[in-house]
């Protein structure tokens, strides 16, 4: 008998079928699946298209799979056992547990009942976990209310810099070259009858056309332009930076020792961030026991494997990451 | 034959029907009519409403109208002649034009023909002024991207103020309590499952539920929590000004000495953000010659009569505002 693991996550979702000694069997990768409060069509969606390629790669079928684990956003919510039935009608396997996705981000780092979680991709958010389970959480609270820090907030930050520099209103800065062109904006043009660069007018119409989400694939270029010495640049990544360590420092417990898992796109590429980032941890918690993982699939193993019964040990843990890594 | 005059804004629009000597005849107001780029229907629902309830007071009808004139963001636009078309489809009389709202928000104030404006309602830009037209612009790019100081920025950071310190990220503020009360939510509750107060929980429901400008309507809470020296909330309204000043400044020509015209329920209702946000005005420029206006309805009336080639001086511009106040 098999277990399913899935990993939901603001860009991707992976799903996994491991046998019960931790062996992957069969992968599978689809698109964004972050459930809103609203909708939860995307997340189902996007489960049972990863979910399927997984149990193909595998040979294996629903009816093979024990248990399955699905971490996802807002699992603890109202929207998990609503997603959770919508999930089971379209045939995912039973008994299917919904677990937040910062606690599978954990697993995907350590065995160790204590630690902290500090996650910055799309959204950013760190919990504190102790036994296993989530014992605080700090932001993860969406790009209107929050996720200081994360690829949606620099994305932020590096259109409105550069539209301010367009407007007369910002220095000047390359972020403005950079985003025009990632937006597919000339950057010639006239200045039209109300007295705005045309490019300006461009960059508006584009940018109201997007999802605010997806302002999260323009913070590379606030990466870039920061190496490059650019000074608005740097500015933004170091408030990404602080306000991480911020978020970081609303959960730590400085009685709580434990190693901290690092997830996510900006965290996984940026080590400055990283470093700057991590400076609200407990004394005590010394940097090998910092683990950066890719993203929460593993985890997400290893509680399908808890939830039925079966002992994760460093050695299946082990196995679960390297056979993970032949398959994708 | 009498003149329309329109001037929709972001939380009410206001028709006028006017004589040819400035004196008012019939007033009448509707809903918020701003135009997106994608959707001009609530506009054009809007300018239809004020304008019947207008020509109903004035016992008018389109047949009667020589000119009007719809002040309204965007009229520069791709969106100008997409509405011009819908509403002259709608029944209002032509010739009828559109006009930025920030210049009859500017004509509201002064008859000079070179001057500024800066206005701050749910958003915020200036302009400046020459020979009765454009000539810069800076900001006014929505909620996304700029309105920098406006209704929309202060609300925005007062909310995720409130969720900072409710999350264990931000110091104590009085914006928990006014921000939770003015959305209806109860302000005590468990600690849910993800570690997360419940009250914070449900702000993010509550929030998520709104179009994001919606969050102007919490701007008035942060001045009530900084007269009662609250830092956060202090700490937002200076940067508030500041951002204003900035705008103000970016459209400033040393050598363009004139009027400027304050517009906007954040200017109009807090004199310390007005004061601190006309330090960018060029010397020459004295206090005596900072006008405060409530809307663009006069300014629209100003620019109605002069399309239909009728002087407008300081005697009938005095007939605009005092026939006007009479009405409303």
């Amino acid at each position: 008998m098999n277990y399913l693991a899935v990993d939901v996550g603001g860009t991707s979702t992976r799903a996994a079928v491991v046998a019960a000694d931790g062996n992957c069997l069969g992968y599978g990768t689809a698109g964004s699946g972050n459930p809103t409060s609203f909708d939860t069509i995307t997340a189902v969606t996007a489960i049972v298209a990863a979910t399927r390629t997984a149990l193909a790669a595998a040979a294996s079928t629903p009816a093979d799979i024990t248990s399955g684990v699905v971490g996802i956003a807002g699992a603890g919510g109202a929207t998990g056992p609503r997603l959770h039935r919508e999930l089971i009608s379209a045939g995912l396997p039973e008994p299917l547990t919904m677990e937040p996705d910062l606690l599978v981000a954990y697993h995907s780092g350590s065995l160790a009942p204590d630690g902290y979680v500090l996650v910055a991709g799309t959204g950013a958010a760190a919990v504190r976990i102790r036994d296993h389970q989530i014992e605080a959480t700090a932001d993860g609270l969406g790009w209107l209310l929050g996720d200081a820090g994360s690829g949606f907030w620099i994305g932020h930050r590096a259109v409105s810099a550069a539209a301010a520099t367009l407007d007369g209103r910002g220095q000047p800065t390359a972020l403005v070259d950079l985003v025009l062109s990632q937006l597919g904006i000339a950057t010639t043009g006239p200045v039209n009858d109300g007295g705005r660069p045309n490019a300006l007018q461009q960059l508006v119409h584009v940018v109201y056309g997007l999802r605010p989400v997806e302002l999260a694939r323009l913070a590379p270029l606030v990466f870039e332009a920061a190496e490059g010495n650019d000074e608005v640049a740097g500015r933004i990544v170091a408030r990404a930076g602080d306000a991480l360590a911020t978020t970081l420092g609303a959960v730590v417990d400085p009685r709580l020792v434990g190693p901290l898992v690092l997830g996510g796109s900006i965290l996984a590429h940026q080590p400055s961030v990283a470093r700057q980032a991590i400076v609200a941890l407990p004394r005590g918690t010394a940097a090998p026991s910092v683990v950066t993982v890719a993203d929460g699939v593993a985890g997400a193993i290893v509680l399908a494997l808890r939830h039925g019964d079966k002992v994760v040990d460093e050695s299946v843990f082990a196995r679960i990451h390297t056979s993970l890594a032949t398959l994708r």
